[in-house]
């Protein structure tokens, strides 16, 4: 799964200066539980303060294609997305947050954050 | 797409002792994506809290009709709005808010805004 | 319009000592454009801590009426409101909320208060 | 009036030395408006952090059904009932918070509290 | 009651340096009221924290169900589940959140929590 | 019971030769358990096709009010209605509908009818 | 109230061999109470399957805001209003219906039509 | 499970000449999976109309709640009530429905019935 | 507008033997009116029973944009657009719905279809 | 494709004599686009009223999950799956629906069935 981060495009942000919010949400997210094989589904939500870079949506869209098939936990998911769009836009501040659909009768959801939110 | 502001009209605020806030949402803005070419669509949302000036309606209306056949990305769209609105207006404080339809299986929304928010 | 204050009722508040929120939610405003002429309709929205006098409904009822035929800003509409319920009640902080109906795709909404509002 | 008390029962709070949220909510609350006889219909509900002794279910139920037939405003309801289940619970914070149906065009909630609010 | 801690189950957190949330909600929580008899239902809803443990997502849902048959309390089950989560975990916060359907037109709830909330 | 009947008022239908729909809905209606002396709590909706008569809607809602301290069963309560107002204005069509909060765990649902529905 | 018919404009059905729907929603409607004096609020719904003509939507504004300052029945304003369209577009078959807000906590709703509906 | 039918209690149905429709909705039905020993969840609707008795509602409750810790297919579940009450009643006609929570990504829906539904 | 037709592509239908339903609901269409030059928003309902050929969706979004800056009325909005599905598909049935936006207060549909549609 | 009916389990329909409705709904559906290569996400809805044969759940999940990896269009989706439960189950009626996500900004839904319904 290493080579994920080169699917990742970013572009310049025309309004370096200020500091305003960017969310993308992307209710079709499915990877694969490691323990039974079997498929989950989720909705990602990217919440973020840009620096110098925003994330390019189509190239946002493929890298999340590409956990479809993946064994990967629900905490892990949420927390290498974060690692890996904070390495390639460096943002001020970047949110990511998991909501995985019932499994066994038990909804989770998982959320972590990277850098100080602006006081927006 | 230099000429919008002329498009804006204002008119005296008759309150403008009291920080109060005024909202406005237009549910059918529509411009063109720069990239595809394709149609865009969203709401967007206008809160300010107006110093000597209030924005007028039906000149909200045709400015953000304006857009409609301009090639423009969300990120723009958004913080010209705000800097437009801004230059006619001089509010207190001004937010601007859009909500995108999804595009690829991802929602986006966008939040800028300038002055410091009275504490109403 | 002078004349509207007269037909508000105050009645004794039973528990001035104490800090506590009262809100009453009229669906059913509707007043006049001054521009068009065209009829205007909204929701107003009146959250108060009471001093020593309480409003009473069915007074307020009539007084929100009275405006049906008045040609009136959607601003202004609130911040009338706003004075003559403080002039008649002297409560400790009181707030007015308008949510109009979509005009030319619009939808507005204007919040205005006076008071500082107790720590409840 | 004055006997409504005695139908409120409580219990040992297991737990007195957590501070922890309680909350019950009943959608059938109804009583008489004293200005017009007409009935009044409404939704009450109670949170509180118990110290000693919590508010017992089925007693809290019947105590309710007792204004049943009582003449009383809604801001004394909602004064009334907070005054009531302090008296036998002495919680550490507890609020009453009453929304009643539609009179008149007009929708009206009334909230009110006792104790201060642990920070949980 | 006392062996329900042996149903959890805990497995190393991948990012303890990082403090992040976790939420697990359970729609089909039952247990039996231990005064009437009657079966009571409701949802519980677990956040955390973690420190160095997380919990195992299918022994979760064991441990919830081994309450299906027991006379217990709303008000204790949620300080039970508490306790034994924060025993098996030892997370840096954690709250549960019960939710039980109506009983005698009444809903209720409790919210209950151990450890300091990290500032996220 | 008998007398409530005296409380139900008519007019005349301006349409008798149009068979047209009326429908009253009574968010409010309360009655008693027989059984039991609780309160019962319901939603009656009274469709029908007019003749020459049409109810007069203060009268009904005086008529509903007078079950509120009642003791009658849910399926009484349906079929008493509809054999007074079909009394009193002799509609080609009529039907009543009530839905009763949930109860034990269960919500329950009357409908009954009397005459030709037209076709409309 | 006899001219209103002449504020009803019509123009020329472009599709009369096709048997069609169209359907117009006024969320806006109002007019008076004869009895009370107290202002209505309602929703009216005009569905129709034209022959050779098609009302006008902005003259359709104009002919039911004529409503607002008089005194009628729920049950009149349904049957004038069907009576008018049918006197100026002479449809194939035309329905109105009503639903006004709560009064006296009961909602009313009220539906008329003419013609025979065509098979669609 | 063969003695379930004794927990039903029926009443005598006091308009037995006139049709009409009797609807029970059960929220909080639960049993057990006959495969994997998992709890099933879900909620049952009872419709019919009544010939000369009528179930009653507690007695109902008793039966549903016998269920509980039953092996038993949500097929069988559906038809065995249908069957029992069918016993008991013998209604002109009957419905049960069953919505079960989803298992495995999938929700069940089962609907079986008995007897001609009178035209009503 | 006469080589709209051009725009949309057909494929061939796996299936012919068998009458299934095919429903394309697009969110997004917007025309501009013919009167007052303002922009309309409408969702456009397609449903049709294939018989050799279906449409090709990317083809159909193409269509449907290309009545972006067309000045015309919604009756003929549809009329129009399901005179072109037909010309090019040859369905056993086909039937376009069109939700407008509201103008003035008011919500318009239109509902026109060609063809006898399957028993199914 | 060929091998998936192998995937699908029945077991005996314990009440084949009587004509009742059993239907499973799937709402984690995911293709791929043979066009585009791009995953689809879809509902997916079984409804049918068995012969002899259920189709048992378990079976019915690994089956639906075993379209993950193909490239297959909407249509042939929902066709396919009808002639495969059919093959295997032979109900006296089978319907297959399909509700896919937004592409392009339209929503596409395809509903195919075999076999007569029963009057149920």
């Amino acid at each position: 799964m290493k080579d994920k981060r080169k699917l990742l495009e970013v572009f310049d942000n025309t309004y370096p200066e200020r500091d305003y919010l960017i969310i993308h949400q992307a209710n079709e997210f499915t990877s694969v539980c490691p323990k039974t094989g079997q498929p989950d589904f989720g909705q990602i939500t990217i919440t973020y303060v840009a620096d110098k870079k925003c994330i390019e949506l189509k190239s946002l869209k493929m890298y999340l294609q590409s956990f479809r098939n993946d064994g990967i936990f629900y905490e892990n998911v949420i927390n290498r997305i974060l690692d890996d769009l904070h390495y390639v836009m460096k943002p001020k501040w970047i949110e990511i947050k998991g909501v995985f659909t019932v499994r066994g009768g038990i909804f989770s959801t998982v959320i972590a954050s990277k850098g100080i939110k602006p006081n927006i």
